[in-house]
């Protein structure tokens, strides 16, 4: 341990066991632990959202992974098609903007249970908006069975701001970024709306995705 | 979508564009955006911790993959070893308990950016405290060098009861779980502790595994 001790003795802040004792340290963390939290706080700079959906983890993922699955799941995101000649590129309509056109390709890491959402509204070049899934076996963290998912946005700057004010719709009011203070409880809408879905298919042995498949599909 | 509206009219509950008009839906959403929450709503059932790291997202991997990180990062483990005979398992102590032995694996995924650390008090045949960490590059989702880390715990219902109250030391007063209430603020101690050690071995160009490390030590 001396040579950690070394290393790490030009480092300034640092609150280890060596320099801050056992009961200090109970004392200061106890007086950080907060009865209420700020929306700031929370979700001022990540929105993350966690659940446990009575699904297998690798329903989860297959559903997920299929980028049809947004047909279903998310409140407004409709008519999903491949772009042409851009392979692994899909478009739809985002009806919670006017006469908005999404853009999205989908991520997924069979290996980890990740799936990332990288999306865009008005064009399909720089995909700015990431949606983080991660699906963990319940068994493992919360000893039951089923899934754990993980969903987490960050406040990517162009939330505050437009990049490409010129290819939004003449008609269009609002910028997907508007809305980010109100995402924690947006996006519960579609978590519930997805747990419910994988729920009831995996409990009356209804395939997962129910649908055309991306494969199905090209 | 005719074949998505049939499949999905037997799943109660579900809000989408089709059953809620879009003003209904950013009324709810407005209604349910709140600007305090309890520290039982944010942490009660799932701890997520998140950051921005200056430093590259696959040195960040490195030195979270490495097992003997934890004798730098964290407030209390130190002394990690190799248990004999049991791969892949590794042994130290937590100065947090009293005469406490952690015994931990280390699951770590590249091609995803995910380690998880499981681990245990007392024994080491059911790693039970999962600690999950996901790594993104900050480019894809902040536009800035360096990571974001996702760092999640679940409430896994060992840390309500000891499920091997036999093997604890005849010292120890506490249980970890008894800690649970104050994982955000403790584990917010061990964070800033490892992105202060990362960013100043990035900016000054240290090896950011600067001990021995697991293959050296086998």
């Amino acid at each position: 341990m001396r040579d950690t001790e070394r290393r790490l003795a030009e480092i300034p802040g640092l609150v280890r066991y060596e320099n801050v004792p056992r009961d200090e340290l109970m004392r200061r963390v106890a007086a950080a632990t907060r009865e209420t939290y700020s929306r700031e706080e929370v979700y001022g700079r990540f929105c993350t959202l966690e659940t446990h959906i009575d699904c297998p983890p690798e329903d989860v993922f297959t559903y997920l992974a299929d980028v049809y699955s947004h047909e279903e799941f998310t409140y407004s995101v409709r008519e999903v098609e491949p772009v042409a000649d851009r392979p692994g590129l899909f478009t739809g309509w985002d009806t919670v903007g006017e006469d908005t056109r999404i853009y999205m390709r989908v991520d997924a890491r069979p290996e980890a249970l990740t799936v990332d959402y990288h999306s865009a509204w008005d064009q399909g070049d720089d995909l700015w908006m990431v949606y983080l899934f991660r699906i963990v076996p319940a068994e493992v963290v919360l000893k039951r069975p089923g899934s754990v998912l993980l969903w987490t946005n960050c406040h990517h700057p162009y939330y505050a701001e437009n990049p490409y004010p010129e290819l939004a719709p003449p008609s269009r009011t609002l910028w997907v970024g508007d809305l980010w203070s109100q995402f924690a409880p947006g996006h519960q809408v579609e978590l519930d709306n997805l747990r419910a879905i994988l729920e009831h298919r995996h409990r009356n042995g209804i395939p997962i995705v129910a649908g055309r498949t991306e494969a199905a599909a090209r």
